[in-house]
């Protein structure tokens, strides 16, 4: 089948979880905002009456007839069908549940830089921004990443993935989010990562799959920006 | 099955969506926090490092030997199982989406008065709380109700509720969303709620459900707080 994938297209952006998964499983897609008129098309589907079950936002994925919204939802719906997730409902659920943290996660970093509103540009909430980064560093990744490291020793099946023997879309999206960290707080990071082995074990290994090694250093994947969820503002890593 | 319902015994929260799903449904559970030496018992769960696959964060679902955690994923596990979504995977999906996006919109009146960090009273964020308040109710409660009305309004089954011609979980927990901004924005909610007339109506018909309505006026059903992720604080709703 070929996949359609809806997402503002100069950002890597919370449609980047699926790309990474489409991406790794050498789907047949389209990024269609980024196609000739395909913007137009993605506004026409986000803001027509006649769509019957309408996105609230991008990313979205048209798979056949349904339209799916929100990242998680996606994701599992393509886990199974790209062989990203282990096939029985204990795991299915389970790789969800970390999907959805790893969603959590990824409004706080952006909460980071448009603590008061979304709508607002970061220079008009600077001050804000400047008291909450610190808490996001101190408190908030150490937290999120202490999971997700336990989360990967605990592994039964071992302790190289989140959630079987085998990479599933939570790893990709691991792996995004600290490449994401890694932009966004250089130094913070420098300074945090070595208490996550495992962590660092798995974005090694995610990095150096073949179909994704080959993505990452394609003109396919945007480069980090600072329009993005995550973005390196040198005065928020300290 | 009984299932055991782990969430914080003071507050409606997020356990509430969860809640109002067992409830309705006349589901036999044990809300364990709430039960006698059942907050050391949850915090074991959350912190024992023998648990293979830890939820991050209250609520969490134990039904046999799963133990599920994140809302939506619990409701969209307990959904078929309670009669609370239609059967097919369209529908199961869709309203999973509306879900997240109610979870979505939950996170955001969180952030409202607290907008620097979750770790921090409300007192030592307040000036940005004051900031964040306006926007909230300007822009994303309208834009958040706007949808649900469209998603009822254009529901092929009917305009009584989002998913089907039956209520769903996501009916449940857009009626507690509703409880909620009413109770933590009285005045901008009485100019703002004539626009949705669909939502109004479906949350008179979910108050009206025989074993809601008895849970709502029994002593299960914890009052709304300051502790809660609504909370009426006047100063911001102008």
């Amino acid at each position: 089948m070929e996949y359609e994938l809806y997402y503002w297209p100069s950002i890597q952006g919370r449609g980047e979880f699926v790309r990474l998964a489409l991406e790794d499983a050498g789907a047949d897609y389209v990024d269609v905002a980024r196609r000739k008129d395909g913007m137009a098309r993605m506004m026409r589907l986000l803001e027509s009456e006649r769509v019957a079950r309408p996105p609230f936002a991008p990313p979205f994925l048209r798979a056949g007839k349904l339209v799916i919204a929100q990242t998680p939802n996606i994701l599992q719906f393509l886990g199974p069908r790209l062989g990203l997730v282990p096939k029985d409902e204990a795991s299915r659920l389970w790789a969800h549940q970390l999907q959805l943290t790893i969603a959590d996660f990824a409004t706080e970093g952006h909460n980071v830089h448009h603590p008061i509103a979304v709508g607002l540009y970061y220079e008009q909430q600077k001050p804000a921004a400047l008291k909450a980064a610190p808490w996001f560093i101190k408190e908030r990744i150490r937290k999120y990443l202490g999971h997700f490291e336990a989360v990967a020793a605990r592994n039964p099946s071992g302790n190289a993935y989140l959630v079987g023997r085998k990479h599933s879309y939570a790893d990709l999206s691991m792996f995004q989010m600290l490449e994401w960290l890694g932009y966004a707080f250089p130094r913070a990071m420098k300074r945090i990562s070595p208490a996550y082995p495992r962590l660092a074990g798995l974005r090694e290994r995610v990095a150096a799959r073949p179909r994704l090694a080959q993505y990452l250093a394609s003109k396919r994947r945007l480069p980090f920006n600072e329009d993005d969820l995550f973005r390196r503002y040198p005065e928020l890593d300290r």
